[in-house]
């Protein structure tokens, strides 16, 4: 039966089983990268139009996905198709900010986009970034954090594909290649359209076969030993220069002990604009599409009226990630409630509730019943909401100072003292 | 300076000074709730206006105060303007869900009001609700976490003025006054306009300068004492009732500890036309503005269109309790990062960053140079990030596995192994 209201076309609304999950998977990327010394940032959810449509910023495609409007008092205004551009005004605003600042983020965005499978209209992001460093410290640093969160989440056989935008400009140019924007766009496709694909559209933005070729061959390198062999192939400085870069953060990869999730991957180009070096996006098998990704962008800061500040970053693939775990069974999450407290009899509610509160202290988790239920129905409510443990309380049992603790599942029964059940409900 | 882009008007930027205060006092509301057994639920920034315009929802007040828009579908949306309406949709719309539902739920919300001090044009909430049970024990389960929640965050003098409209009403009609709404709307003026003010608004809309008198006296009863005689006035049956559960309620919240906070206060209306029961609103000295507040509204879930779900619930002031945490100097946070490991020479930059991984395994948030700085510029950045220590990582250091530990506050230095180190930032 549908009801009268329902939420806006696209949107999600979470009940509790499913926003366990999200905290569970926030908690640990917000406590793993402040272990990394990342401190978090936020900013509104609405910018200015002129802000979220600035060059520099978004492509084409997704400046139409904004919801925007004017506001009581005439703005232009729009929310937040992405955590990045909105980071990039901040850091852009505050002139003096001392530099490294690493940081993370985390918050909804919204694109008027059409509805699928893994997209949605409003969903949830959450972005790192280090801002003030060109050095390749900091993209390893940031490569590393990547792989602790997908570590720390469970994920073992995740794949990252490493690139450098450097690199691959620098072999083009080295070819002979001159637009080259046009042929990452076709790079990019590759998953899309395949080799076949990728060659056709070569063939037409690209005079000489034998370029197409050497395109063809380059890109498909992956894994350090092809990735020797292409390298080889370019003998200009700045090929040099991006070849050594690309060695150095991959070596500082290994040193966080994760090179076995590392590829290099000279086909990775990702499709927005803004990046300027290294480019990387985070795969598992069986999931065609990426959990996460990033790399350095080091001209937005600038292009947005700040210092000029070099900048790499990466955006975890939240929804994505919430899915692919509940799909793989991934969650083991403890039951949110501990306890039940029953109460026998309505005479013995305020000492039930006594109880209760007692056992909060302890930061057990528990309930009482506040709905006017009688025993058996309480009995039943909590055996249907999953809680694992029952407490009787009745006036015997406040006499005697003794409790009937019920484990739910295996429906076992032990008698004890509060203290001594305590103490048996931490474990 | 002021640079190209700009926060729009009303709404803020969080740099991570702030955004550690708030994450604190979010973590504390979040983890008592959910150790009262209340669990977390979500719904989108965006509803349809319609619901947002919903009768039985918001004041026509707020209503002017929507961001609202047709999107590119041209449905008309609006940003919600509380968490109340979403949640009274998501909870309509699930005919099935087991009761009594309890949640809590966080998020920003937006209203095109004048920007002023402690108000925002996109600010956070916290909410906490219980549905589905009419009883005295569930107004007091709210209630007391409410007060749980202040005392977890450091406040210990916070009073929490409780009434009951059905009281009031019941009194009102006992005096012979009819026309209630327009009755209560200046009660709830007494803070604004004095009792002066109310008398003379009151004396205008109701007929007999005795019945005036009736009810300024009424509503001055503050505390037991004055309330029992209040309540000795009121000779209904809807009184009397009314007047037993109120009791009920407050010697409830006597059995979770929180006796010494509570006052019963018969001017309390507050504005919100959907309370049904009772109210209460939570204050501390020297603020002019209450703290949170909330009450029962047994109506709103059927208005839109779901089963007849009663309703009890409180609105935290989120927001006000960061700004006056801070005022008042009540935040004692740990400083975010607790180590900066010093490279002293390029070389061993390798294996500096190996030891940071290290201590950042053991939980101890931990960074490293990633801008090439030299161990001078190192050592300024640790100080004034007010990062607490210091780790000296040199070749020396490497060969002897003894590693020199400095006190950034005091200046003191020790030598140790790693696991001594490690040992001591974990104390």
């Amino acid at each position: 039966m549908v009801t009268k209201y329902q939420p806006v076309k696209g949107m999600r609304d979470f009940w509790p089983a499913e926003m366990l999950k999200r905290e569970y998977v926030l908690d640990i990327m917000k406590k793993t990268a402040q272990t990394w010394g990342f401190l978090p940032t936020d900013t509104p959810a609405l910018e200015s139009l002129e802000l979220l449509s600035a060059k520099g910023g978004a492509g084409e495609a997704i400046k139409k996905e904004i919801y925007n409007f004017k506001d009581q008092g005439d703005r232009e205004l729009g929310l937040r198709f992405d955590l990045t551009v909105p980071t990039a005004r901040l850091i852009s605003s505050k002139l003096d900010l001392p530099l490294p600042f690493k940081r993370y983020t985390t918050g909804k965005v919204w694109r008027y986009d059409n509805p699928q499978a893994l997209r949605w209209r409003e969903f949830q992001q959450f972005d790192v970034d280090i801002f003030g460093s060109n050095k390749p410290e900091s993209d390893a640093e940031i490569i590393g954090l990547t792989c602790q969160i997908f570590d720390s989440l469970g994920f073992k056989d995740f794949v990252v594909s490493l690139n450098s935008r450097k690199l691959l400009e620098a072999f083009l140019k080295f070819v002979g290649i001159t637009d080259l924007a046009e042929v990452f766009r076709s790079i990019d496709k590759l998953d899309k359209i395949g080799e076949d694909g990728v060659r056709k559209e070569l063939v037409e933005k690209i005079k000489g076969k034998d370029k197409v070729e050497k395109v063809m061959d380059f890109i498909k390198a992956k894994g350090s030993a092809s990735f020797e062999k292409a390298l080889r192939e370019i003998k200009s400085v700045e090929g040099r220069e991006a070849a050594d870069e690309l060695k150095k953060i991959s070596d500082l990869i290994k040193s966080f002990g994760y090179e076995k999730n590392l590829q290099l991957d000279m086909s990775l180009v990702r499709g927005l604009e803004y990046y300027t070096g290294i480019v990387f996006e985070v795969r598992i098998p069986d999931i065609p599409v990426s959990l996460g990704g990033g790399g350095r962008y080091d001209k937005m800061i600038e292009s947005f009226g700040g210092r000029s500040t070099p900048a790499i970053g990466v955006g975890i693939g939240f929804e994505r990630i919430v899915e692919v775990m509940s799909r793989k069974g991934m969650f083991k999450l403890e039951p949110p409630v501990k306890l039940y407290v029953l109460s026998v009899d309505e005479n013995v509610k305020p000492e039930a509730l006594k109880i209760c509160q007692k056992l909060r202290a302890e930061g057990i988790s528990s309930v009482f019943d506040v709905s006017g239920k009688d025993l058996k129905k309480q009995l039943a409510y909590a055996s249907n909401s999953g809680i694992p443990f029952a407490l009787f309380v009745g006036e015997k049992e406040l006499k005697e100072k003794k409790f009937k603790l019920k484990d739910m599942e295996d429906g076992e029964e032990q008698l004890g003292s509060l203290e001594n059940i305590i103490k048996k409900l931490k474990n």
